[in-house]
């Protein structure tokens, strides 16, 4: 298994990204990446059966591309290229690791983010940890969660909720749905982030837990208030509800906040990009928490512990 | 638990490596990590409870520390020096976080190599998967598995077995003994890797499936054949049996291959280093496994599939 294992990953999102000279991949003790020449920009992120999936309701290939996205999204929220990824998974007796393994593959290719390393463990239940390597090709500063200020804009590069809404869809026994799909394979915004970076950018986070709850945590962080504004705005996923939108989480949408609206929104025209949603603005009293007018308590997915 | 948690990582390890300009830690989306200036060394590990640690027999701090030091191992092997480590941890209910953390920044701390990154979900069962990071800084070259020659001479960096023979006294129950504190606290031999590199180590590997098996992978995947001589040389621990050496593992001590004996055994006095213990030679035929003279069957730790 690890041998077969190792060479499905081996030249998985080789393309655009091809071996450097003196790179050592899978297989020695260690990978050893071509200098970086910049900053490296690392997040980790890990997916576990029965807590973040049910195993029921969604196959092994969509967990494997959910976890490399879900851990890109967080390159995508600083503005970063991908570059290389490591994983560590752990499968229970009986589960499909070559599924598991293509779909993470899958993912690789459609990122161009090779995997450089992994570790493979029997496991009483199915976890897959990864990490994920990024640089900023085009400039050295990030952009992190704390950079927004009074009065700056606010947009989302997608709708929300369609995940939550698929969740709900494939619960009640739908398999072909569009949300489903949502659902199934989201997509981290890499491409946008970069536009966004280059655009000017203040701060950024990523949907992973719901639009409330990463919007407020963005502006904890900022020390700003929100004044948020999504009836009629097309944030909330056609088929969604506004508390999926909200609270569901596992969009991967990104919340960009600007000073320089116009410019962030040229800079997605130019760049063929989706036009961005405006999502309202953040305000002075940081403790201002309010959505089309009305206070909201952030909720979405939280650890129980 | 999670701002507890990054309170105690986020400040560990960084004596010695202090936060560079615009490096950003735990807290955000991804941390940003200065230009390393040079290849990129990578690994990443997965502890799982019940699969390789017993949750009976060791202490959460104990699987914290060794969890890191088994991932860096990993670096030693490669001769790269430790930067920087993300860590992801599925915690089962009622399992004691702050002591595993606390195992996990006492590693950090010891190998000068901060945790930037982490991830702490619940999980039905323990695990805890660590990314390391390294650099090459005083030379591109990483010391591969795959570059040892007929007629190279063989060490190890210390004594094998005494991991595998302090957990047999552990299971036995005896609690205070010098070799159940080499099973619970191993130390990754960094410097040794870094001295070996630089003194033309020509392979490396760690063990940590055993010297047996270890030494067959390195001159597996260089083609060699092996004359292990280890009957009186110290190889084996002292209250380790040769089978604890050969097939026990979780040593973390390193091989090495060296068609510069005399360079290696002086770089390490000059270091101040234990003296490498002689390991017998590399040979021509790719199919000899010869221990003290007799076949050997590679043997030691495997994963069930």
């Amino acid at each position: 298994v690890l041998a077969r294992v190792a060479a499905a990953l081996s030249d998985a999102g080789r393309a655009g990204a091809p071996w450097a000279p003196g790179e050592v991949g899978i297989g020695d003790d260690a990978a050893v990446l071509a200098d970086p020449a910049g900053p490296v920009v690392v997040s980790v992120d890990a997916v576990v059966g029965g807590v973040h999936v049910d195993l029921a309701l969604v196959e092994p290939g969509d967990v494997g591309w959910k976890a490399l996205m879900a851990a890109l999204s967080d390159l995508a929220a600083m503005g970063a290229r991908p570059w290389r990824a490591l994983v560590a998974c752990g499968i229970p007796e009986g589960f499909a690791v070559d599924p598991l393994v293509a779909g993470l593959a899958a993912a690789a290719d459609a990122a161009r983010c090779p995997v450089v390393g992994g570790d493979l463990s029997q496991a009483g239940e199915l976890f897959v940890s990864v990490t994920v390597l990024g640089t900023l090709d085009d400039g050295p500063r990030p952009v992190t969660r704390s950079g927004a200020g009074p009065g700056d804009a606010l947009f989302v590069t997608g709708p929300c909720g369609g995940s939550a809404a698929g969740l709900r869809l494939r619960r009640a026994g739908t398999r072909d749905h569009r949300l489903v799909e949502v659902h199934r394979r989201p997509v981290a915004r890499l491409e946008e982030g970069l536009v966004a970076r280059r655009a000017g950018a203040t701060a950024m986070i990523d949907v992973s837990d719901g639009l409330g709850l990463d919007a407020h945590r963005m502006a904890l962080a900022s020390g700003v208030g929100l004044r948020l504004a999504v009836a009629g705005t097309g944030a909330v996923a056609d088929g969604a509800t506004a508390d999926e939108a909200m609270g569901g989480g596992e969009d991967y949408e990104l919340v960009m906040a600007t000073g320089d609206p116009d410019g962030l929104l040229e800079g997605f025209a130019a760049a063929g990009l989706r036009p961005p949603i405006p999502l309202g603005r953040c305000t002075t009293d940081p403790a201002e928490r309010l959505l089309d007018g009305r206070p909201f308590l952030p909720s979405g997915w939280r650890h129980r512990f």
